[in-house]
């Protein structure tokens, strides 16, 4: 469930004009800006834009870009897009990075749907001009680019058969080629990158009652390069997302300060989604409520705005 | 253009009527079922199957099979269904011989738009209940697997623009790739499975000039083997896919036989989009018309059937 709060009826003219008056003269109203942002689900954002475009013959995206600033800025320019926009907005800028960070690429390879995917793939066209693999692909070698690229070029079956033989032989498959380390990742990256989700969580589930350890931890033993990093997120990813994203968070507001790309990441995408399980499973493992964490760690209209998402006033 | 002559104004209802009257009694009247879904198009045989199931209570292409046979048989089997779902039956028929064949693969993965890709990539999830990749994948190993699966699981740019410098350095990256034989095939893989068939075509085309041979005459002296063969039929399907499809038909009725399959595949296939144009290049490679040769090799209602899609009575 979403933990959006967004009013059914609302005017998208009138909210424009509200915007409008927002960010008029110097300094922006950021207030009511996230009062107004913060309550409207995609398809109103979306009227939002238009209205005001027709209205003051400006685009609304780059306008705040100029009022606001900060991580608030940023959360804002994420949220305000369509989701597939955002998730390819998302995938270049992690491409463009100097410490590369992969970790997005599989997050939206593995987490989404093969057709929201698929959406974003064309997203990228659009806004790129290129493809997403050829830029996943210019940007890594080896192992680890067969793998970034599978993942991002799949567009699995989403139907819920299981094919128990197929799990067990594939789980063998899987705990060979993990054995053997880097001989065997072919195996691994043709099992990760195109068998449906549904019938690889039972391959995971059948790895597990064989073996008596995750997949996952057993990966990480085994290997600590880019490619096995990779690996396991893709697995996680899969596995269970809500979880993955419950420990993105943690380490997101961990000891080492905090890191407010990764925060606004989560929250922006999954507000409108998922986020009221994601915030259970984040009280079950930490005992803190996730609001409570985030209020912590974060100030100002930034934290303002996140806990709006989150479906809670400060 | 098409060679595909459709009247713009038919009946559906009328026509699962005439085809009701076709297959009723011992023995179908194949000129008449010829007559009739040899000159609609794929959205008009779409309403026309749908007339004759209201009307029957009978899947209308289960009725042909059981009516038909042989080469005519197969090719109004393909003929009847909707492109896509043609080719994804195409594509799993290739992929279920005995003597694999992977030029239908490369194929339809490099001569599609990447839109009509997605589509067949889609209809071979609701017809076989897995992904096209992973079908592609369980068949093949090593590069060959990584070619194919990169191919199958390509969505290209679409857009006209060209990057000369970067047509250059793939060009050089290619003929390094090339020299070292199988150490470097990553590179050919990654460059012909990423990136958009107009910068692909400039990539060639630099080649070409650079080396004075052209790119699939230098993979085809360097080796033979599968992979060579799949890369080399991919850049000639991206090249120029008349060419390529000129090629298939003077193959298909070479000095050893006729190869009814590829005969029946491209004219089936490509009757409703480009065969006029391919008529044309075959016509000026082997001065010899393409109907003429069609109905020197094949005969009876199979010839007459694949003439009209030619848009020839015999």
């Amino acid at each position: 469930m979403a933990t959006l709060v967004a009013p059914p009826n609302h005017s998208p003219v009138e909210d424009a004009e509200a915007l409008g008056k927002a960010v008029k003269g110097w300094g922006a109203d950021e207030k009511a800006i996230i009062s107004i942002l913060g309550h409207r689900n995609g398809a109103q954002r979306t009227q939002i834009r238009e209205a005001y475009q027709n209205l003051f013959q400006e685009d609304l995206i780059k306008r705040l870009e100029s009022e606001l600033s900060g991580d608030l800025e940023r959360a804002m320019y994420r949220w305000i897009l369509e989701p597939a926009e955002r998730e390819a907005l998302l995938a270049n800028l992690a491409l463009k990075r100097d410490e590369k960070c992969y970790q997005v690429i599989v997050e939206i390879s593995c987490v989404l749907s093969p057709q929201e995917l698929f959406a974003v793939r064309s997203a990228y066209h659009n806004r790129f001009k290129r493809s997403m693999e050829e830029d996943v692909a210019a940007n890594t070698t080896g192992h680890l680019r067969q793998l970034l690229v599978g993942l991002v070029s799949s567009f699995r079956y989403g139907g819920s058969e299981i094919n128990a033989r197929l799990a067990q032989s594939e789980a063998d498959a899987l705990h060979e080629a993990i054995k053997k380390k880097n001989e065997s990742n072919e195996e691994i990256i043709r099992i990760l990158t195109t068998r449906s989700k549904t019938q690889l969580v039972a391959t995971f589930n059948r790895y597990k009652d064989d073996h008596g350890i995750a997949i996952t931890k057993k990966l990480s033993d085994e290997g600590s390069d880019e490619f096995h990093m990779a690996a396991n997120l893709a697995i996680s990813c899969i596995n269970d997302h809500k979880k993955y994203y419950e420990k993105v968070l943690r380490n997101a507001m961990g000891s080492i300060g905090t890191d407010e790309e990764a925060l606004t990441r989560v929250i922006v995408t999954r507000a409108e989604k998922d986020l009221k399980e994601i915030k259970d499973v984040y009280y079950k493992r930490n005992s803190v409520h996730l609001e409570h964490a985030v209020a912590k760690e974060t100030s100002g209209d930034y934290k303002k705005f996140l806990l709006t998402l989150m479906g809670k006033e400060d």
